[in-house]
């Protein structure tokens, strides 16, 4: 039995505890909150857990073999690094750090101390994202070409990051996810329109080899709620729309094909269209999976999927997209 | 009596000719084009009007007041001179030209032959963009703050120019027409997937002053077809979907107030949702209206709303994007 | 404190659990099901409350004032007769009994008892009816002249009763609600591709005085999920749409004047169409607000919205229509 | 060459117009209509076409094999009578007659003269009503089990039928041409909110053998323009949505197979669903198929897709939903 603490018990936390209260082999033991509030609202729904609000009941608790941690980023690599060197595994919220560093720095540590490391990045265990690694892998789609993805709505403005560490984990993981490679560098704009000074409307590039693009539109100031992402092979193209229920992929039968030029005025692209497929997916909760990857990891030593190089990369890519808003959009090298 | 020869019944040309023809105080004369195919197919559906492939025809007939130019963009600079030489009314497809020196040549010849030179910025027409022009002229919207843009689908690839040159011109007008200033720097990033190296899906930004940004996402290689515009204010957002047939625009009663920041920790945002309206707004063909336009300038004087500074413009900012494609994003200064 | 039995813990009783757990004053004593896995479901989530098979546990205790049935249709007048004449109040799930004679007799037993006798229309408690009554009652629709609804989906069969005793009550209780006035008569239509003979696909009309008609469509056998809801007047129309998340009501400014009959040959009418409206209506849970009425109704005396005459009205339709579904569509008049 | 009168030039007379136009084999001779706006009309618009107000113009010359007639309902019988005995083969618009009677006159007539009588239910030429007629022949969808039709919008009135005579024409014939059987009865309801009673939203219902059902809800007063048809079978089922312009089909591969019935309370139900898919049908024009069928008709005694029967069964049953209508809703044996 794999005993938790959960630290956090705000937006997130809810539902990470929830998930880990239910998947078999693992008890949550503790929920700290700094908020008295927050505490007694854990306390209602899970009257067999103990709340706190002081870190030290937990890592002086040897029965207790893991942290899930569910604070706000600025935190996280103080709040890890003391449970790794309290020997506990440990479950990071995205974004995994606030620097490449701290990241890097935590993983040195993990290795160490011989602990689990994991980043819950969700949606690498959604149905929709594994149902479009399985085409991309049996080679559905062609070559792939490009990733665009859409993820804007009049959001709750975070106070500590800006909008691009607020929404883009989901694009780059699933982005690191489905290409299987690393982009060669990243390019960013955005503006802000509040006195701090964090972007609420900005727009990131990932470039690939072989002229492979990914761009991520990610806003807290739109009216509409769109979360759409166009992943475009020279096979098929798969639309993904995390925003309906039952029909999130859409395969299309699309595409062109680029004929031998024979004038210089002239390039004869073939045009292609078929069927649309709406694919029947599995239904299930992408947590729950997440949190069994979890305690496999711990148990049986299994490589979890949303593993910490994957946490390492989106905080290497948010951190050079920092470096390039800056500079209004010039092309960093990772 | 305006009379009007048509120079290239390609794509575009034969919604000119039946714009034209049905526009009062005009005659179409001729209908120019190099292939037969397209000279017999405009023969039969316009018997009086004269067809040819001898730019000297029109040139030299002295009863010909206006050249309605709507061939390939790299014949336009050529063409528009011989025309504005001969004394004719100049009307030019969009883009206006290859480069801005082009424009600026034209714009100085029209000055000094005094004539009209406008460009076919057809969508400044649309009742969709004069009625969010109308409520941003009215203050509805409060204080602009982005325009996002996505024009995407699996489109003609053009063989002598790239995505943002076919595409984004309608955006470049559409927002030079409801910002009212001129952008301070252009940015943009695309790759291409064919072997004539030219950019099929790109994403081109426009700063403006006080952190106004505008964002467009243009694609050829789609397999959805989506035409949407949102345009945000800190008082209103307007989404035009131009797919709409009867609700292009819906107007949200949507915002945020920023409220005195108390602690370094936290901004306040006061978040508001209110009603959604989609106006009845009417239904004309926007060709027509700038066919009157064009007309009323030959014959009036009076200004058009699609005017030649508005043709420059979006080859300006055309070929900046070029320049900062190839700098892999990079910020040009206009 | 009212002390509460819920009686079936099947589809639909968890959801009255868990509001009636969460509405103040109200407190959840028992849980009776007759199947053990789902008492056993019931104790893990409300461990503080007592489980059973028997009836008359509840029946006998004196502490309990409310018995909450929400059990096979057939079993309803049984059990709610028990629960009065042992002195409880009584909140019957929908449709109310099997028969109208049954209704009528269970409303005189509550009479004479001085009980509580409601029925769960669920819906008359949702924002977006509430909204619709409101605009009616305001004369925003003008005067009523339909309502046309569509509540179809590929669903579980019920294997006690037809399709339209399983999803026509939702319209029927809405209509009441909405036009406040009784059908002159029923009419409907139906088939049934089972041995059971219980249509799965079925049409209801319900004729009102002054040409006003309400139409549903009901199917368990439709590939699409459709819930929407016309409701037209002369002055506006509404369009519910229940599977929409915050646009669930459309306000049409579109009508249609007849114009004085000028000749024979033609009705003249005035077409007009204007903006559409979506408003933003509150999001609560309708259930949660049932609960509150039918504690007030109890403690206050108060009438709730979803009463016993509505329930009897349902039922009295469904009686006539089935009777009508048996002579191929004849009118039942009520 | 067949030589061609047009009788009508009003709503659906320049389409007809325009088709024999481009038909090869066709050539329209006359256009007869009695206003003379239309006859300047159709002058402008063809003007090697003589525009006639008398229809003797037509009957008299002998050059003419063929006419085509737009003209309302009520002057069907007697336009078509005067061509048949004039030697003309007869095109008439839906709906063929006023009475099956007329229908049945001139199906005998046509017979005795030898003269080809069609009718035109453009529909049935429709890419999307051809596909599903294969996927039907084919087997695909299984044994059919209803069809379910919502033909609605805010139309124009029309003066001299209800809205069944206007909207259901097209449900009658489609229905006809994918079961390929008759109705066994018919039953419908309906109400006018118009002085001159002509009903203004009305619900078909057609029994077929076999538990087979269809239902049409016909409306001019809805403020949503929907055209969708459901055609469920026991193993596939086909939404039909004729608004959209690409995605017309959408095939589920949803059903259900009712088990063996194991006790008196349960029926069990193995419900399925699997992938949605979104065919590519071709894009052709109906109307144009339709001239053609009519050409081959009568240069090649082919027999047509939408003919006579067709017809007069559309006639029949509108006549049968006439007398049910009055008899609120009972049903009528055909």
């Amino acid at each position: 039995m794999i005993h938790i603490a959960i630290v956090g018990f705000g937006y997130w936390g809810p539902n990470l505890t929830r998930n880990f209260h239910n998947t078999p082999g693992c008890k949550v033991k503790y929920i700290l909150d700094l908020s008295e509030h927050q505490r007694k609202r854990a306390g209602n729904m899970y009257p067999d857990v103990t709340t706190t609000s002081d870190i030290q009941d937990i890592l002086s608790d040897a029965e207790i073999d893991a942290m899930i941690i569910a604070t706000p980023v600025y935190t996280h690599f103080d709040l890890a690094t003391k449970a790794l060197n309290a020997g506990k595994n440990v479950l990071l919220e995205k974004p995994m750090t606030s620097t490449a560093d701290e990241a890097r720095s935590l993983i040195d540590l993990a290795g160490k101390v011989g602990k689990v490391l994991m980043v819950d990045h969700t949606y690498l265990y959604t149905p929709a994202v594994q149902q479009m690694k399985t085409y991309i892998d049996e080679g559905l789609l062609g070559q792939l070409q490009y990733v665009d993805s859409t993820r804007i709505n009049l959001g709750l403005f975070q106070t500590d990051v800006n909008v691009l560490w607020d929404l883009a984990p989901h694009d780059i993981s699933i982005c690191r996810h489905l290409l299987g490679e690393r982009p060669l560098s990243v390019q960013a704009v955005g503006v802000s329109h509040t006195e701090n000074a964090l972007e609420n409307i900005a727009f990131l590039t990932l470039f690939y080899p072989d002229n492979k693009i990914a761009h991520f539109n990610c806003s807290w100031i739109s009216p509409v709620k769109i979360r759409q992402m166009l992943v475009g092979g020279d096979e098929k193209m798969v639309v993904f729309n995390d925003l309906e229920t039952t029909e999130k992929l859409r395969i299309y039968d699309k595409g062109y094909t680029v004929l031998p030029q024979s004038d210089r005025d002239r390039i004869l692209v073939d045009y292609r269209t078929g069927d649309i497929r709406i694919p029947k997916i599995p239904q299930f909760e992408a947590l729950a999976e997440l949190a069994k990857d979890f305690r496999d990891a711990i148990v049986e030593g299994k490589a979890p999927v949303s593993d910490y190089l994957s946490g390492l990369e989106v905080v290497e890519i948010l951190e050079a997209a920092d470096l390039s808003i800056k500079q209004k959009g010039r092309e960093i090298l990772l």
